[in-house]
């Protein structure tokens, strides 16, 4: 019987988990897997009732003994301190604060747990299995509804002295305000590159007469008008919406390269990802002539790169024990 | 006889020596040092016979025999590929484009040779024998003509992958320029809050009805008078310069912390150092209310960092023979 580890990603609406063998490679490591709604589900043990629910089906449908799982480890939306396994604090969707989740999973599986920040697990992920493979210094950029950073130096995350490296939402940038947005609001760059944040600014920009698309379009269903296809002339306030986008990531990519200097962006979530802001923004890159370019490379694990980095720490965790 | 280091600090006008004895406390272990100047001399090969001629007497006045020098470690004003000793670039001053700076050194002296950039040699120097020294994460801020970051993360130099991290003049913020400063030309940060920007914006706003003070200040000048003391009280419009410093400098720690959320902050240069820019910085970063708040400290090794930091790679160099 071989071993086998389990990973949770806790989200906002949704409880992703997957059950992977340790002896496989990473890519092909997960022999199953099972995704369960959070709706309305905000207390941390009901949570971990859930997580132990699913992780014993999995088990059992896949007729593993409970005796071969050896660790566990859990990403969660928050700030998380990696050495006593409490999370600080998430953001409203799930309100935690000061949750020991580690403690909760270890009580409730009996097998050591680990447990990190969800947007430096998918750094980790995309380091151990994805598009920062072949890189010991890059920086993995989550925007999807919230907008931050996972930093790998020399193969090792970067967490920071109070675990909150990265959290680059309320970065100040030209045509942003010039203070930070108070505590608890959505800092101002996560309100203008994020998903809802980019959103709002196409409402607040649409007309009948500026656009012929809906008034109601999610950021990726705006940047696939933004150019021109066989279907479709470009639409022109879908043009506009990209191009502020890239200007806003261009903008965050050569600050972090001014202090980091890494070779590569690894550009995840579902606003991060897509390939008209991608090229748009590399092209500004180009266009501002800084000294050395940095690659920007779409994630390749997409929405499974945090369940790889808690994979990655299971491991971790497995084999230190 | 004791062991013998040197170290160098290349200037765009001076050229400063120390010679140490690798057996004292970093502290102490200065014994002798010169200042000779460089106005006028652009050629590497003229630099390194002056740093010859000037480590050799230093070796004489104090009767050290030569063969007791075992290594020797130079700061250059320009970034700097560690790997190879080559100066790749540096400022108009010295004008320098791939100088294999530590090739002629180790020609010049027959011992051991290190070369690197100079603000990232202060930091090191600090790190190792000044205000950094309890704490393995930090980040040295140098901002005098020009303004360049340092960065120690877990007690060693984070050098980015071109050898260029800490660039921060051309660092993009609000009310900055949306766009960077094209290669060879001041960043707009540095335009803003290095010494010469700030006497420049000085002289643009002076005028007679605005301040009593004369027209020809250093920024160190402007900022001894926008507070209030014993003979003067403060000048409105040198209160007015010293927080746009302080809002400047203010928004480049809070977007570095943002990215690697480090506990501190050492401030150096001419500039960096005065304690009413401090003061008002620190001020401006509580009122943001930010989550944890980075301490600032003024540098304890003033213009002595980088010679504290080329002792250390010396030292370094000698003790790997």
């Amino acid at each position: 019987m071989p071993d086998y580890i389990a990973a949770v990603d806790i989200g906002g609406t949704n409880l992703r988990l997957a059950l992977a063998q340790t002896d496989l490679p990473p890519i092909r490591s997960i022999i199953a897997r099972s995704t369960t709604s959070t709706v309305g589900i905000k207390d941390p043990q009901l949570i971990v009732n859930q997580i132990h629910a699913g992780i014993t089906s999995l088990l059992q449908e896949n007729n593993i003994p409970k005796s071969a799982l050896k660790a566990i480890a859990a990403g969660a939306p928050g700030i998380t301190n990696t050495d006593t396994g409490v999370v600080i604090v998430t953001s409203y969707l799930l309100g935690w604060r000061d949750v020991p989740l580690r403690d909760l999973l270890q009580n409730s599986f009996h097998i050591p747990a680990a447990v990190d920040n969800d947007g430096k697990l998918a750094a980790l992920g995309e380091a151990w299995a994805g598009a920062g493979q072949s890189s010991p210094d890059f920086v993995f950029l989550a925007i999807g509804t919230g907008v931050s950073a996972g930093i790998i130096l020399n193969g090792q995350l970067h967490r920071g002295s109070t675990f909150a490296a990265g959290e680059i939402g309320y970065m100040l940038l030209p045509s942003l305000p010039d203070t930070p947005a108070p505590r608890g609001k959505p800092g101002a760059l996560e309100a203008s590159l994020g998903g809802e944040g980019l959103k709002a600014l196409w409402q607040s920009q649409w007309s009948e007469s500026a656009t012929t698309l809906p008034r109601d379009l999610h950021a990726t269903e705006i940047f696939d008008r933004a150019l021109p296809d066989n279907a479709n002339p470009a639409d022109p306030l879908a043009q506009s919406l990209l191009a502020h986008a890239a200007k806003m990531l261009a903008s965050t990519i050569y600050n972090i390269s001014l202090i980091l200097n890494v070779p590569l962006f690894v550009l995840g979530g579902s606003v991060g990802v897509h390939p008209a802001l991608i090229d748009a923004t590399a092209a500004l890159l180009v266009s501002w002539g800084t000294r050395v370019q940095p690659r920007l490379l779409p994630s390749t694990l997409g929405t499974d790169a945090q369940l790889f980095g808690a994979l990655r720490l299971a491991q971790q965790k497995a084999s230190n024990q």
